[in-house]
């Protein structure tokens, strides 16, 4: 990424703070933001955390990233999109997305590894109530899953967009973790006869499965058909 | 799954709890145990969710089930693992498991959905420390990812052993959620013109590449070579 493309009020990474600063593997961490763009940008489901009566909750979710924001919508009937709601400044939260991209098979057990790239982000999540911003949102997160569909179906209609909670957390304190390459076996290990390298890993599409009532003749649109990597 | 195979004191549903039982979409839910340990038993990463001085932590990490308990594992020094272990009766956690297996295009953005199947487990992450079960724990995670790879690898050596933290989470309060099929449009959009259906998703695996220090000749092991889902 070159500066140019960084506004220059931006600083080209994340602030360290304590938290997102690792006890140990700190060669892993990173807090570029490009690193951190191009992890979430690659995704679409991430973990959310919050807390809820002392405890821990985790669940999955859609996301889109808008240049330093993160979005995630819902029912404005589920329970973590009506704290948020409620809460203010907005609901502690913490929103990891992970990509597995190989599994790391060492001569020993203890040096087995996994090549990954993480975000992760702490923050708080505030519910959108400007009109443009959930707007904005909301196209970011159709087009995030399948990018160029936003365009391509009928948008909300008063009724749904009002039955639809949109959440905001701004990427201020973020870091960024990942392993690559090969195993790193002891020197004594070496000659020890198990097979030793990388199974790559990666989320990868099939072909398209009209619905049932889908008119025929209706051809599958280019964004599906160019997907990335395709199963076999 | 027949009854024949589910220990006389085990029930076949896992209990419903408070904070279990969603406050919409309750038809996505289950807490049938058999498919409670068919999702956590496909996958290998889960997110682990705790709280730090009032706030949420959500962190990727590898796991495997071995019957009743969650296993998962980390150095001795990583903060989230020394915390369980000094904690009585065990750091608060929640641990979800997560496959995505379509995106769902609808007409309208709003019945836009993923098809996808999640487990989400409350509990308290304890520390191991029985040997066996240590033992029985740890060949359980090198299989979770690579299943037939703790018999075809060397073992920890007491040095790697005791750097090695080893944390249980027991299954009793979870739930699962899942979504099948195809789009559900409203009726009036049904002869809009927009393609619908579902993209399939999957984990898919590479060619294993040997490590650059492996001799010529070791065979790609079976256990990868069958792996399920291949990219193309």
């Amino acid at each position: 990424m070159s500066t140019a493309e960084i506004p220059h009020d931006t600083p080209e990474s994340y602030p360290r703070t304590a938290r997102t600063t690792p006890t140990r593997a700190r060669e892993r961490a990173t807090y570029d933001r490009a690193f951190v763009h191009g992890v979430l940008d690659e995704g679409y489901l991430c973990h959310l955390a919050f807390v809820r009566e002392g405890a821990p909750v985790c669940l999955p979710m859609l996301y889109a990233r808008v240049d330093e924001r993160l979005y995630i919508h819902g029912s404005t009937g589920a329970r973590p999109l009506r704290e948020a709601g409620e809460a203010d400044p907005g609901l502690p939260v913490c929103v990891t997305v992970t990509h597995v991209d190989g599994l790391v098979l060492a001569k020993s057990v203890f040096h087995h590894s996994v090549n990954y790239r993480s975000v992760v982000v702490h923050g708080h999540a505030c519910a959108v109530t400007d009109e443009e911003e959930r707007s904005t949102a909301l196209d970011a997160l159709t087009n995030s899953a399948v990018p160029g569909r936003a365009d391509d179906s009928r948008r909300g209609s008063p009724k749904e967009l009002a039955a639809t909670a949109v959440l905001r957390i701004d990427l201020e304190e973020v870091s960024a973790k990942s392993r690559t390459g090969g195993p790193n076996d002891e020197p004594e290990d070496l000659d020890l006869p198990y097979w030793t390298g990388v199974l790559p890993v990666a989320t990868a599409y099939g072909e398209p499965v009209p619905a049932d009532y889908l008119a025929p003749g209706v051809p599958v649109p280019g964004y599906l058909t160019a997907r990335g990597r395709r199963l076999r």
